[in-house]
């Protein structure tokens, strides 16, 4: 492993920066060999960190503006030198560090972000993936927010990026891609999602697609990567939030209906904890716009400590993979087939 | 209460009739008020029904052909004639029977309701129905799959439908009533749902609606009427499923983790009975296309007996209830006020 250089932004977040100090040190405690780069309030910061194993792999950068949870992305742009999320996304435009991480604004994020990385050639909309729980482990679900449509030539884009998303993050030779619809036969769903289809079908683009699924799909793994439009792919990613909490809260309430059920839930203690931790938010925390010069990976503004260190951890993993490469050549691919704009319509 | 007559399609669903019948059983255990009247092929019907307490409030009509569970819309239409489904709809549009019930192919059954009972005035688009459960009881979501699209006028009269839909069958003097977004503050999302906002909030339509919600507020029961368009509407409710069932099996590994785990399950048995029951999707099987002269229910066509006779109640609730008379009022407000396409743009 090649020592890897990480900004995070220190103030972004609910319960900044508490939750972020902490946070890396759970991820300090699995990966030594990282460097931070810590934008924010230097005299908080500096007296935060100094009591931590990990004080002298950190630089702390003075920019104590923060960007308002509640800002608008275009008023956050207007104000956005001296915060610390600019700081944060600088020093990885700079070729300071490998990665990004925030836990701020998700609006002003993308912003910034797309300001100051670009987007990669050939790419027309980032993407924002999730990570969701499966039957057999783990999908990337994208895009969950970045624009609110899609049409067929992005969701091909969508497709590419996350093909390569996953292979560099869960490590998969030939990840499974398919398109979110509301039936699998081929002539059902809107026109792009059918023409994406059609163009993931035909065009040589070296992915393994596999058609239509639908939205009880995504939870039995039946496919690596779930493309969709951000509207779509936004709701989808709530609701199933949404509806693990609900089921969360009739097991706590079943197994606490009665004395003999206490008891029962007292027993299968060691299984229910297992049962929490994997219904645990943190485990799967960290989104990443996809397509631009540089990985910015957004922690969920609400998130704990081991919250943030998941998506430090997924910052790391993805500034030591060939993920960019992956993207790279896959875009080169699209637009060489000829789905680039000027030639899909 | 009135005596109800309710028509029901014998061989629609993955295991016609037996579901059928054996969710009639289960109906008329709670119902004896009621009459039947079962399309299907008489001969079978004949022998399965004479045994059944109910075979004197039950007529059965010769109408032996089935609608293939995967015949596309438009070649259902064309060969209706003679169908059960088209028995049954037909038996609800000559006023021979308060409502209708099939589990068979969902498209077939929504073009063939359209086009025997026709929309109502003033309503462009019908849209289909689910019951959602939530924190607080029970939610409608519209619509989940009737139209791939909505524009805001549709959605205004996915908004009334739903409110007098929720009125008749919850029983909620005022029901409230959000629009899904992919944020709550006023200036995201699509177009077509910010001017649907514009609409429901400043036409006095009677309407108590609470604005903008997000995928996650669904099952925590924030609004008891949830207003989207049917591709985003399909694809909630599907990942919803996916994700109970993904929980689902969470809970069933982490109580059969260990033998400790697996007697404390024995332990807690009363109450893991009632949670299983709580995440039956038989309790809230049916759905409903709403604004149709005429109430017809899909019940899901992999659903056992016990979510037939869900549907079956559902429409016996409808038939008695002032839902049809609701419907027209709140589409007549829409109209008055000016909602309507000539001068929404």
């Amino acid at each position: 492993m090649k020592p890897i250089s990480l900004s995070v932004d220190a103030m972004g977040g609910d319960a900044a920066p508490d939750v972020v100090i902490d946070g890396l040190d759970l991820f300090f405690a699995t990966r030594s060999d990282a460097h931070v780069i810590l934008h924010g309030n230097a005299d908080l910061l500096t007296t935060s960190v100094q009591s931590r194993s990990w004080s002298d792999a950190c630089t702390i950068v003075d920019q104590p503006d923060v960007v308002a949870m509640d800002a608008k992305p275009s008023s956050a742009l207007r104000r956005a030198k001296g915060t610390s999320m600019w700081g944060m996304i600088e020093t990885v435009k700079q070729g300071e560090a490998h990665a990004g991480v925030s836990a701020g604004n998700t609006g002003a994020l993308m912003a910034m972000s797309m300001l100051a990385l670009r987007k990669m050639p050939g790419v027309h909309r980032p993407g924002m993936t999730a990570v969701w729980p499966t039957l057999k482990g783990r999908s990337v679900v994208l895009d969950v927010g970045a624009n609110l449509d899609a049409d067929a030539e992005q969701l091909v884009e969508f497709a590419v990026m996350g093909e390569s998303y996953a292979r560099a993050v869960f490590g998969k030779e030939k990840p499974t891609v398919g398109l979110l619809n509301i039936g699998s036969e081929e002539e059902k769903g809107r026109d792009a999602i059918k023409l994406a289809a059609e163009l993931l079908r035909n065009r040589d683009l070296g992915i393994d697609f596999r058609g239509f699924i639908e939205g009880n799909d995504i939870s039995t793994g039946l496919v690596d990567v779930v493309v969709t439009d951000g509207f779509t792919g936004n709701v989808a990613l709530k609701t199933a939030e949404g509806t693990a909490r609900l089921v969360s809260t009739y097991v706590r309430a079943a197994l606490s209906s009665s004395l003999l059920s206490k008891a029962g839930a007292a027993l299968a203690a060691s299984g229910l904890r297992e049962l929490k931790s994997k219904l645990n938010p943190s485990s799967v925390n960290g989104g990443v716009l996809l397509g631009l010069n540089g990985v910015i990976v957004k922690s969920h503004g609400g998130t704990d400590a081991e919250g943030f260190s998941t998506a430090v951890k997924l910052a790391a993993d993805l500034a030591q993979s060939s993920y960019m490469d992956e993207v790279a050549a896959g875009l080169n691919r699209v637009s060489r087939l000829g789905t680039s704009p000027e030639t899909v319509e």
